[in-house]
């Protein structure tokens, strides 16, 4: 089953810069080869259900490992069994028709 | 690992009435024997990662199983290394000091 | 508008304990005399939008008060325009169905 | 009070297609001259608390007015006053660091 997700982790207890823990998670879903995008406030993600979650538990660990006591992380994810989307015919499809009412 | 969780589960697709497929859901967890509790926007689960997420999964094919073409969860989940809490530990932190300041 | 809505607030760079900052923010709701209820993930409440979203506001203020550097917030929000439904309506909707299959 | 955001609102009742409002929604963001980006799961905001929420009230407004008979959002939002933090800085302050350790 695919999945278009997103994500953000926060550590607790940290203190108040979270890049670095940001940086890891980031590099987690690199080493996943999942395709993936930084926002502001989280990260997209695509691909199968498990490859998704074991990223994001993943991220867990490796932010844990870093010296978080806690972390908290909320996911939003999609899945459609009516037809095949990706990330960016999501976004494609909102900008058309943006751009066709302008 | 062990989990605290919440999650809510929309169909999408399948017209304004989505009560039967909340209740399917709590089915899952009941079969799958985790802890859990509903409240009006979605139902707190704990148990171990795997055994969590798996219940999410199932879910989503229970609820596309239904008819809904498009299923979208929101989970927040949150571990600790320093302490072991419970679901009934975060509620009764909070009250006791509630009832402590009144 | 009437909103049911849930919500968890995160100080961020006050350390690993935050059951204080949660109490806080209890209060909030309670002098703004909103209906809610605290579960192991946030917090259920119902209200006008203006009211509600007012009092999230607040709970940011007091928090940040409390010496909370960052503050973030997960807030679901649902409103419908087809029926009135109370979070009590919600809740009992799912469990009467649930009884109803077992 | 400034807040960096993301929301994502979710139209129930309305068939599968959801992207038409989450067009209008756009629309709403750019008329209330909010600074404000699209991703494949929401849409990340920033601004002042109140003319951010104000303008995710009126999304709610604009869909139904649209004929959804429920709405659902997500929001996460997030405040600071230890420094004044744009969505750029966010993003880059992550990227900065991903590159310097490739």
């Amino acid at each position: 089953m695919k999945v278009i997700a997103d994500f953000s982790v926060t550590p607790i207890g940290v203190g108040v810069s979270v890049a670095k823990h940001v940086v890891a998670c980031q590099k987690v879903l690199q080493e996943a080869g999942l395709e993936h995008r930084l926002h502001a406030y989280g990260t997209n993600v695509e691909g199968e259900w498990d490859a998704v979650f074991a990223a994001v538990k993943r991220c867990h660990e490796v932010v844990h490992a870093m010296g978080a006591p806690r972390v908290g992380t909320v996911i939003k994810v999609g899945t459609r069994i009516d037809k095949d989307q990706s990330m960016e015919d999501k976004i494609r499809s909102v900008e058309t028709k943006l751009r066709g009412e302008r």
